[in-house]
Order: C-alpha cells, then structure tokens, then sequence
C-alpha cells in the first residue's frame, strides 16, 4: 500500500488495480444509495480524486456519510479507471480514516460554493482551500520557480541584496522607518531631534524600495547577477493595483547597453510564461473557465509574439496622430499614462511593445544618459492586458556624469558614496530591469486585484496576520 | 567571434583555434619581454582566463602594459591549448579593449594579495572581486537554487510568507518595529500610549521572526509547502555566530510526525550538499586550499552518513557518562548547549545526529505534547563541525492541547485567532522545520563569521549600506 498524491493518482503512472492511500481534505460527498463519492484534494494538482466509499465500510453510517467540506481523511483502497465525467482514475475505498473533523460544518467558512474575494482575503489562512486559491498559490509557484531556473540556466549568480537599508535607492516611493528605538522614550541629539545614532544600527534605517542599487555592485564582479525578494512601498493607496510589500525581480548584466536589456526582458517573460502553459494547464483551464477566458490563449500569444521596439518619441508621435481621445495629454517630456500604454500594445501594436529612451527630466538619475544629451537609456515593456509589466534601463556608468545627474536631481554623493565608488574602479557599461512578482501572477491568473496574487494579503490600515 | 563567458572558455565545449571574445576584469598582468599575461575574470567561475597579449597589438605599449587589478577589458584572440600550469585554455590576443580603468591604482582596495575580513566587509560592494567572496557567492547561489530544486522535486509549493506582520511566531527574538508614524510628532490614545491605529496597517507591526505559523495554514490545504525569505532579529548580539537579517528555509508536511521530519532533513541537507560537490567543485578546491581543509571530505562524509537518532533524554544519559568535563550543567529538562551537540555528533557518533523529544517546558507553545505528557516532538539536527543545524517539531494539531499549551506559556488566544482556526477545520497531524541559510553558507564555506555568509554584512551600530 503506497502513500500517493492525488496528482501522482490521476497522472497515469501507476497501475489500474493498485492499491493506494491518499490524504487530504473533502471537497465534496455525494450519497447515492448504498454509495457515497468523496472527491478528496490535497493541492498537489488541481483537480481533487473521486473516492467511492460502499457501506461495506465499518464506518460507513458512523463517519463516511457524515463527512462534509474540510474534513480530512486518509483513503485507502484499489485505483481504477472512473466512469465519471471528467476523472479517468477513482478510488474504490477500502477503508476511510477520519482525521480531523470541521468543528462546525454550517459555519465552515469554505463551503463548496464561490465566495466573494473581499470575504476569503478575510479568511487567508483558509483560502487556499478553495479552488482559485489553490490554482493561484500553484501557479505563483511555478512563476517563482521558473524566475530562479531561467536565470540558473544563463548563469546568473542570485544575490540577496539588504531587506533593512540606510539608502533610498531612488527617491521614488514613501518608505518604512525600521527601528528599534523605545517609542515611549526616544534619544534625543543636541537639537532635540531623534538620536538615530542610538539606534539599532546606529543610523536612520528603513524597508528597501529595491534592491537594485546592491545588486549593480555584484554585476561589476560577476558579470551577470539577479535579485528576486521582498520590496515595500508605504504608499497610502487603496487601488487594486498596489502593494505595499511585494516581490521584485531585478536581474543585472554586465558589458550590455538597453538592446541586451530589452532581449533579456524578452527572453525571460517567454521562458515564465511556456513554463505556466507547460506545468499548470489544470490550474489555466479553470482560471480560462472562471476568471479570464483569454487566460490560455493570451500566454499563448505572448511566447509566439516577437516584441516591438518603439522610440518613446516616436510613441509620443503615434499616440498624437492615433485618433484617439485620451484623458491625459500626450506630449514630448511627459511620461505614458496606463491609457497609452495600452493604446499602444493592444491597439496599435497588438503585441508586447517595449518603449524606449524617454526624455531625461522624466526618468531616475541612475539611467545613462544618451548622447542627444535629452533622452536616457530607459525602457518600459508593455504587454496587451496588463500594461506595463517591466521597467529597465542602461546604467550611467561614467562618473563625471553620473555625479552631475545626481546634482540636478539635489541628490547628496556622500550618501551615495559606495554607489559611485564602484564605477572608480573597472567601471562597464551595464543594464537591467526590475519587475513586479504579483504583477506577474495577476497577469498570468487574470485577478483584478494585487491582493490577491500574494499569500496573504493586507491593504493600508488593515493587517490581519 | 562569439562572445563566451570565461566558464565556457575552459570549459572544453569550445573547439581550440576558434575565435572567441571574453569580457571582465584583470586580475593580474605579468610582463615577460615582449609579452604580457593579462589574466580576466568575469565571476562565472572560480578560475580566470589568461590572454596572452605580444608587441603585435596597437594599444600594447600604451594601455596593455598598463592593465592593473580591477581594470575591465574585452578581450578577443584564439582560443589555444595552454602551456600554463593549472589552466588547459588561453586566449591569443587578436584585441584588447580597454573598458574601464582604475582610478588609482595604488589605492584600489581589492589588490591582488589577501585582506583581512574585517576590512572586506566595510568595501561589500567590491569583495566579490576577491577570490573568496567569488566563491562565497557562487556556493550561496547554488545552494539556493538547491533549495528550490529539491522542494520543487519533492512536490512542495512555494509560499511567500509575511514579513511585516502583527505576529511575533513563538516569542521568541527581539523584534524591528516597522512604522510611518513621524517620530517628532507621534499620535496619542487616550491613556497617552502610541495609538498604533494610526500607523500604515492600523496596529503595531514587526519584521517577522519567522514564516512558520502562516506557512501552516498553507500546509493545511497543499499538503507540502515551504517558505524561503528574510527573516530578522534585533538581538543586540556581536558575536560572530548572529544576523540581525538572514534567510530562513522552512518547509512544513502534512500527514506527517516527527520521523517523516526527520527524514526530510536528511534527504534535504544531503541534497543541497550533493550540488555544491556536483557543481562547485572549482571554488570548494580553494576554499579547501586556503580557508578549510576539510571543506570537500567533510561534505562528501555528510551525504554519505546515515544520520544517528537519539532520544533527548538517551543523549542527556550519554553526556552525563561521557566523562567529559563541559562548562554548562548536563540534566534532564535543561537545554543542549553547543558543546554539548558537538560532543554527541562529533565525538559520540561521528556522524550527524537528530535529537528527538525534548521536555516540554524549554520548548515553544507550538510543538506536539507527546504521550508521556513530558516531552514534545522536537528535534534538533547536529552536524559534526558546527552543532545544530536544524530545528523542527511536530505540531500541536488538537486545538484543546494547543490551548492549554498556550495558557501555559502566557498567550493570549485572541492574538493566535487565525492560527487556533485552522486547527478547528479538517486538523491533521503535520511537521516542519526551520534553518537559517547563512549556517548553511557558513558550514559549507568554512567561514569562521557569519556576516561574511551575506552579500552586505551589517552588525549592530553599523550599516553603511
């Protein structure tokens, strides 16, 4: 008697006749007669395995028709081909063993029914239970794999760059303050201001917007890096579309200008997405029947579509010619807004566009500037449904002007002293990009709210976990 | 003329008399009449390749002669045979172009001689140019990736677990505490405390101690889950044993009890130990040359090593016998000190030991009552050379012993709401463990402190970056 997966039982690959045991928790238990069918799930695949349970079982009026959603059970009996619809292999139960009961099956707060999202991002530590959370965790997963193997694959080194930082890599978003300091006691330094010397680590420290920065100083060594953990961004904001703790991708090559870039960001978002179409169709094809119906087709299109390489003047150009009528304005030295983006991927484009060299004021003082002296080596990749999905750019990796980017930016050197410092010594041209993690999953799963594309989910002024 | 990482150079795949480029920094330059060794490093390897540059290139005397450490180049040339000791592969200069030379070179702070440590760690951000911090990297990337790999294999999902959270886990460590309240102007309660209501997530909040509580929930639902991400803990510790940010691997099984745990361990360790001796054998050699000689045999012992079980109270029973004069008191329902552990896997067995079922009293509110109402099922994994290596548990799955457990140890079960919860839906009996990664780049690197385990080091009182 062999433990197996549920997966490992419908996959085929063991034996009609064998008998097995499988564990996890019911899904739902029909009666029929002398019958009752426990479709038993144990989130190794999508789809949980029919249990056919007789009264032949000891325990069949005491326990086996009282099982409902939740409970967990460990079935042993003979695998056989299943007439039912949709499921080529069964269980014909031998024994059912009760683990744990649902204390109160009225009160479950996953029934077999659909729920609505705001309720289950309530119950987060049951939403996996259900068969959305269980095919977004599934997919997720695959996604984060697939990040660590296509870079393991082109021999890129994975840094963990500081989670905890003095340095604000970008000015951009609102930071989280990390101290140690005893609110009900600060120190104070002779102006009265907060003694920051006092704390933890002796400065002012906060959460890190990116680990970007860190990460160019290993390229500089090893020639082809990438960092994939934790980011935050304190930003005030109820939308669908911000988190203020996520994942971030920032892969870092050495010896490359914004063509290398832009081929990486290519490669890399066609690599993710076979690896979805090729380990999670079961996941997909609920997600397509459910949630997004284009969910299979537009992966499909993706991997198959050769990107467009549009200048941003040029954008800035089609976008005025285009037509359309547009919320924002659209003009040379202002950035793209979501509603031309999305003019430009899926109406005029119809596939993946990355927009490059936009005007300098525009862009963070790290870009390398061009040598029309207005434009900077930057560049957004937008794909049709999403929008922007990757951000990169060259790095400014000659001193002299980097440090005058900074002066215009009212950017202190000293702060960034360690930041210039590399490019004293053997400094290359360089490039990367940074990208979203639970962006990627709300592409891929089709959600229309970021909450729900990371395990557990809080919004401003609200933290559950 | 194809551009090929130095990895692929000496690597045999590449035909000799071939015409390739390389790409990186200058190691050494050595003058040999008219002629000159310029040795390129690019990190995908431990080794460099040497280009052999004569008088024939237009730039000899003006800039090749002139190379030193740090300076970066693309080289292109033959590849050849080498006569050179330790290297089968060398480049015949056809071209050396100078990318990037170093300010000065006299006070370049990665010289091609050793450094002491302590002054690596204040230059992190050019320490992957040494050898050792090469290796370091490299072994830390493969021993990632091994992480990943052996869940993946296994059938594990993935789970990104909250790093800010309301939760402090077990009680255990000091805590950060994350915030955007303006310290010059905190907001009140009515009893004149913090109103921590009016913070980002409308209550207090920490960086997480660790993911294990969250990833149970996931467990409860998929079956086989991990969590692999930063964790922190604001102890003020300077020894070189402590990180106050460090990785965290915790995996968490269900249907399981503390021997499938323990075999887990096992399985996982000799799988990442497999991959650093099957793909990092270049930077092992010199770690075994120059920072521990036993750097190969000892891992090649490890996976090779049946691990040793004993129980907590037979290992108590041994070191009393041992003879052995130890510093801290050896009794039962006292915890195991290092030199304790060292004793029982080094001196005792030889071998690594898992200890199983400690008194309940020293352990945390979470781990599974055993029968004898005494002990719980913990284990503790010890490695020969470095003590625990591991810590895991059965966990409590009755929610009435949870209870009583948690009123033991002074825990308000309002707080532990959603971790009490899930236990009231389909219980079933699971097990995890925890470890820190950085022990894992210590062991396997022979480093004698852990900050040199991390790509930015930072002890308390000082963070530059």
């Amino acid at each position: 008697m062999a433990v197996v997966s549920v997966q490992q039982a419908l996959s085929g690959s063991i034996a009609p006749g064998s008998e097995v045991t499988v564990r996890g928790w019911v899904r739902t238990n029909r009666a029929s007669s002398a019958l009752n069918f426990v479709n038993v799930s144990d989130g190794s695949c999508f789809d949980p395995i029919q249990a056919v349970a007789t009264e032949a079982l000891a325990n069949f009026e005491t326990e086996v028709k009282k099982l409902s959603a939740g409970c967990s059970v460990i079935v042993t009996g003979t695998l056989a081909p299943s007439q039912g619809k949709g499921q080529k292999f069964e269980i014909q139960a031998t024994a059912v063993e009760v683990c744990g009961w649902v204390e109160d099956p009225e009160t479950y707060p996953i029934q077999p029914k659909p729920h609505s999202l705001e309720f289950l991002r309530e119950v987060a530590h049951l939403r996996p239970r259900t068969n959305l959370f269980g095919a977004v965790t599934r997919i997720r997963h695959c996604l984060a794999q697939a990040v660590h193997r296509f870079f393991h694959e082109q021999g890129f080194y994975w840094i963990s760059t500081p989670i905890v930082t003095t340095s604000d890599a970008e000015g951009a978003g609102q930071m989280f303050r990390v101290s140690t300091l005893d609110l009900a006691n600060l120190p104070r330094d002779a102006k009265g201001g907060v003694d920051f010397s006092k704390d933890f680590f002796g400065k002012e420290t906060f959460l890190t917007v990116s680990g970007q920065l860190n990460v160019e100083a290993y390229c500089l060594a090893l020639s082809k890096v990438y960092t994939f953990g934790p980011t935050f961004r304190a930003e005030n904001s109820h939308t669908t579309r911000h988190l203020a703790e996520f994942w971030m991708i920032e892969p870092e090559i050495a010896f490359a200008d914004l063509n290398d870039d832009a081929n990486l960001a290519e490669a890399f978002l066609k690599y993710l997405f076979k690896a979805v179409l090729a380990e999670r169709l079961d996941d997909l094809a609920f997600i397509a029947e459910r949630v997004d119906k284009t969910a299979i087709s537009k992966l499909e299109a993706f991997v198959n579509a050769p990107f467009e390489r549009i200048d941003y003047s040029e954008a800035v150009s089609l976008l005025q010619k285009s037509g359309q009528k547009f919320d924002f304005p659209v003009e040379w030295g202002l950035d793209l807004q979501t509603e031309h983006e999305r003019w430009l991927t899926e109406q005029h484009v119809g596939r993946p566009v990355v927009v490059m060299n936009y005007p300098e004021q525009i862009k963070a003082f790290y870009m390398r500037l061009n040598d029309d002296g207005r434009t900077v080596a930057a560049m957004d990749v937008l794909a049709p449904g999403i929008g922007e999905i990757i951000g990169g750019s060259q790095r400014e990796e000659r001193l002299d002007v980097l440090d005058k980017r900074m002066a215009q930016f009212g950017l202190d050197p000293e702060h960034y002293g360690w930041y210039r410092d590399f490019r004293r010594y053997g400094t290359v041209p360089h490039a990367g990009f940074g990208l979203g993690f639970e962006r990627l999953v709300v592409y891929v799963c089709g959600l229309s709210n970021i909450r729900d594309a990371i395990p557990y989910p809080r919004a401003p002024g609200q933290a559950t976990f």
